[in-house]
């Protein structure tokens, strides 16, 4: 049965693949997906399945019931977009200008799409019931995850699996974790309000791009200096934005980032010596600030024995040709709610595409679009590898 | 004959006024101030002197021709606004959200155009020609000065004169000085190009922002350690604009700012102390970087005997107070490169404003208007005497 | 026998104590321990087990043969002292100025020579041969551990122990590690060479205490931007060394330090990203540099069945209450080079004294002596099992 | 009478430059001059000119009284070294390892020597009475002037006068000024008072080093930004000094430094936002810090009369090619504090050697040695034109 449901997930490849890239073309920013929202709903229209939209925000959760018993177990697909202009030179470029589907939701969509469709078509024969959650917003805090778990998302769910195609890991493998798989990912806002003037009279002003410069070049001293070196974490400025006459001294500086870390004492440490560090050069220019920091998604813990699971089944495809447990990836993920409330694991499909190897994030950003088709195989043999347990 | 146009253009005050405070509501950026331009050219239209329009820009050049022979001298005003928020709490607030008149150029203009409107009924009695000199573009480099002159706005001038209405000095004071009265003013742009990438990987990323930070940082030292203590000069970053994602590591940052020097030795040593400390930083992250320096207004040097005449004749004036010759004022003016042209002197007419003492640039700035008619008065003294030289 | 023996070692703790104490009062720095490594070479002479002294320095290797067959097996202590000026008010406080056991090598090496008075006793019993490792210069790089080596000391040995009392560990725990137990330790060395003057005229000068402060700020740089920060390292200058009067800008600054890694390709990243931000700052400033960067210790590697070995022993002392395998600890030790060649296993003996929780190196160290004995037995312990292996 | 003096000063040339070159080789700190001391007494006692020693310390004060009726006036060669290395490759050479007359006033200890031996063969007919003071300590605040005169040093005098030996200025040239000719000079000291450690555990640390670097590039926003472009100060840290061993993260870091300015409300403003700068930094860090401002030398102001007759005085001289009046130089001197006690003038006298131009106190510093007539010259004619006043 698996094996003919493999069978058919290729079938429908040249579909997912034309999906993705459909969705590539028009890619949308965060709690703004509501083109991508429409073009899911009125797929699951189409085939079948039926779905709720607007789940805590631009959520769909559709639900095919199997005409046998068995647990329910939701698969997730995120699909929002980022404020990055696409630099590639493909047909399938994004027609948005400013944004761009740099970390391959439309890669995690159309795959889910696809599984979908494919399963509506074993309905008869499914044991138990499998709910897909296609998440808006998972990049940017407070993501979609939570708002969807809170309207209901995870109802009667047993266990949630997930993947995340990854750009920088070679087609053909497999990557998880029992424990942390993903750092925790918060966001901070900095605003140093200095005092403005004219250009040549900096003694009459207390110049803010000046003071927000010194707070960046300090700040890389709790890393350095003030953690345990065995500890793991990043602080990064992702924005600084000050000024806007070159010969008129800038009143406000905002300094917006980010700090990942793998466990929350840290994350409380990495807090108290930001303040500190904003309030005392702050006191030495004579200025004020505020420092807004929002706790964002929690690291991503898997369940050991869900993780343990994925790398079984995964190890049977004959696509896959390594599975790993690997140490912690830095970067945030909201899935990591849905593990705070159900069994199950996240794992990472390997999806480096020839030629083209740049992170996720980068204007030049691709993947390998074969690994759809393993992403869809080891989340529907999870599904059914877990009906056994 | 001099008294009873004094006398006149007291009469003219309450126009001035309002002229002003229209101005005010109504500010355009440097190069855009097409409807000011428009205002400018009607008002000579509905005076009778004839005008040239577009001159070099958005200058406008009307010229008086008296019916008694005599040199001709060019009065000059410029009339763009700056790229600040008013914050002012007046009934005459800038109606133009983020631009406003915060260097007083409305009052310059306002100030020309009556001092026209009441040397046209003096035509017949009018020994020589004046040339009012309306210029656009002085807050933003190259400025409108040059492009003016290029178009032939001194074409026959034997001499210019020219005020700023300045808010930190006392209304009653009329300050210029022999040789060196402003410094000259510079624009630079650095763009840094780092490597932009994921927040949670800075390892593979050059980040675009800690770079700028220390570029800031390190400029300092150029006045603190390399230059003379004895020059003068400043170093302003106005703008520092770098990522658009609070996760995303920044590929580049913009640093844009000005430079202010008393002389032209020190301005070459500024640039290449910039030079070196961008390229030696980004050297040590593993960066590029363009560097683009634009030299801007050269420093306002006044003639010896023009400056010396003003002074005579404001110290005759019953408003004016105090007549100082002062040290050089770091502000740029491109009112230079008229002197460079011809003989003239520019000055400062006392404009501050009682319980609003917030200097040029700033977003509270404002002028005691009983400034302008001293300023008028000022200018056609000088024209006066001039004359007889 | 074992547990006679523990009951002799519980017997010499007093003069073990007394030991101690005498040569806390009389530390020598790394490579110049003379009157130390002359104690021990006395001690040894009076109990009767022959030595041979100068071992590759100040080292002295004293060998006891057991009457029976068996193993040859070194235990090592480390007997040299800190730069550090002892703070704490106990009777037996450092008599040296500016020199202190402030990492209870003191302790090491009573420990070790008591155990050899009281295994003396037991030669007629003994199966193999103890080699009593007494090293000298462990604080100071290139260290005691090679020369010795070079010189011979693990000539015939089949596996070598040692132990480090560890203040911040509790009293009663065994601390150790398969694998990598402590961290590598490089030191180096960066002379900025400006250009002195007088210390009003900074313009001509280069400021090489300026230029030493941008690059020790720079250098935090490499630990939280260019490293992964899922790797483990340090970077510290522990010597900022400029300029001979207050009036006169310093000509040179000389910056020492220390770095710490755990894998060796971050050792090599570490150096050129160090090379990088010297020269790169050192071209902002004009001026030149020279940089020595000395591989030091490596990372201590216990080799596994030795280090189970250990934890297996040590479980069954009386006075043991916890045995933990660790995580890497970040200070460096030369007993690396002893793992190189030899089977062998390092460990932390816990002696954390009450009321007294200062961290190693710190003017106010101490350790509670009564982990001496528990240190003592867990050698011997090792030894014995390693003759059954 | 006068051209007489002049004769006799040229005579007295080799005997001038030999002591000059003795001197040389046996320079002594501030404070420490005992035995340059001794030989000015010996050399005061042998041409029978009686004198004062331990005047306020080591200074030394002899007064010959002409048989003529006049004013008395003293003029000043002051007679200590540097702490600096001699690099210089000359027979006369300093002997002392580490310290160095790198600023001429063992040429103006010769001067003032063969000046007063030259004049005891005029006593006949020497009009008023001349003061030779031989000050001590210079170079180092609070220096010798003050204690000097606190000890009666100017006591029944009229007017003093003195000079520098300047070495960037050319051979032939007087310089001096009306008003201020040098700028004050203050000293400070900062210690940061962080917490040691080991060098591998940074977290369990205040880093001094790191904390005194980060207040070394903060201090140059004092100059750069928070003072009037207009305005002259600098600030230098000349010393800094932290830590012992390169392992050991440095408890405490002390940074010395100077101040040098030409008003005293920078000076205050200087003191205040050094105090901030510091303050902030500590805060930001969780340190200690104490922070001594010693206010030193006020700036020398010359007296106008006096500054004109030295300049009138010297136009005369043969070897005088040029006086001139010249802009305040930003060293300190405490001949300062004669000149708020008594009418007088400080004035240069150029001794540029030729091929040798290094600043004042380098290591490679030295002066043209014709120079020093051209002062003896100098001062005797003040002497004489003063007699005249």
């Amino acid at each position: 049965m698996l094996q003919e449901i493999h069978n058919a997930i290729d079938a429908v490849y040249p579909e997912m693949l034309e999906t993705r890239r459909y969705l590539h073309q028009y890619p949308e920013l965060s709690f703004k997906e509501f083109k991508t929202a429409k073009y899911i709903a009125d797929f699951y229209e189409k085939i079948g399945i039926p779905y709720q939209k607007n789940v805590g925000g631009n959520g769909i959760v559709a639900t095919l019931k199997g005409r046998k018993p068995g647990k329910t177990i939701a698969l997730r697909a995120d699909f929002d977009a980022l404020p990055i202009q696409d630099e590639k030179d493909v047909p399938y470029k994004s027609k948005i200008d400013g944004v761009m589907h740099a970390c391959g939701h439309d890669g995690h969509t159309s795959t889910l799409l696809y599984l979908a469709k494919v399963m509506k078509s074993y309905q008869e024969e499914l044991p138990g019931t499998i709910v897909f959650l296609h998440q808006h917003a998972e990049e940017y805090a407070p993501g979609g995850a939570k708002p969807m778990i809170d309207a209901g998302a995870l109802k009667d769910v047993d266990a949630v699996f997930g993947t995340h195609l990854w750009a920088t890991t070679p087609l053909g493998f497999i990557q998880t974790a029992k424990g942390v798989l993903m750092a925790g990912a918060d966001r901070f806002e900095i605003v140093i309000q200095g005092q403005g003037g004219h250009g040549a009279y900096p003694h009459e002003t207390k110049d803010s791009i000046v003071i927000g410069s010194q707070i960046v070049t300090q700040l890389q001293q709790i890393i350095s200096r003030r953690l345990d070196p065995l500890e793991t974490a990043v602080i990064t400025v992702g924005i600084f934005e000050a000024g806007n006459a070159f010969n008129i001294i800038a009143d406000t500086a905002r300094l917006i980032g980010t700090v990942r870390y793998l466990n929350t004492e840290i994350q409380d440490r990495i807090i108290k010596e930001m303040e500190k560090i904003i309030k005392g050069i702050c006191i030495a220019n004579g200025c004020n600030y505020t420092f807004n920091y929002e706790k964002g998604y929690p690291p991503v813990i898997n369940h050991d024995k869900e993780a343990e699971l994925v790398m079984k089944v995964s190890q049977k495809l004959a696509e896959v040709e390594t599975v790993e447990e690997i140490i912690p990836v830095m970067g945030g993920e909201d899935f990591a709610y849905y593990l705070l409330e159900k069994p199950g694991a996240f794992f990472f499909t390997g999806a480096e595409k020839e030629g083209n190897r740049y992170p996720h994030h980068h204007p030049h950003f691709d993947f390998d679009e074969r690994a759809m088709p393993i992403a869809a195989k080891t989340l529907i043999s999870a599904y059914y590898a877990y009906q056994e347990e």
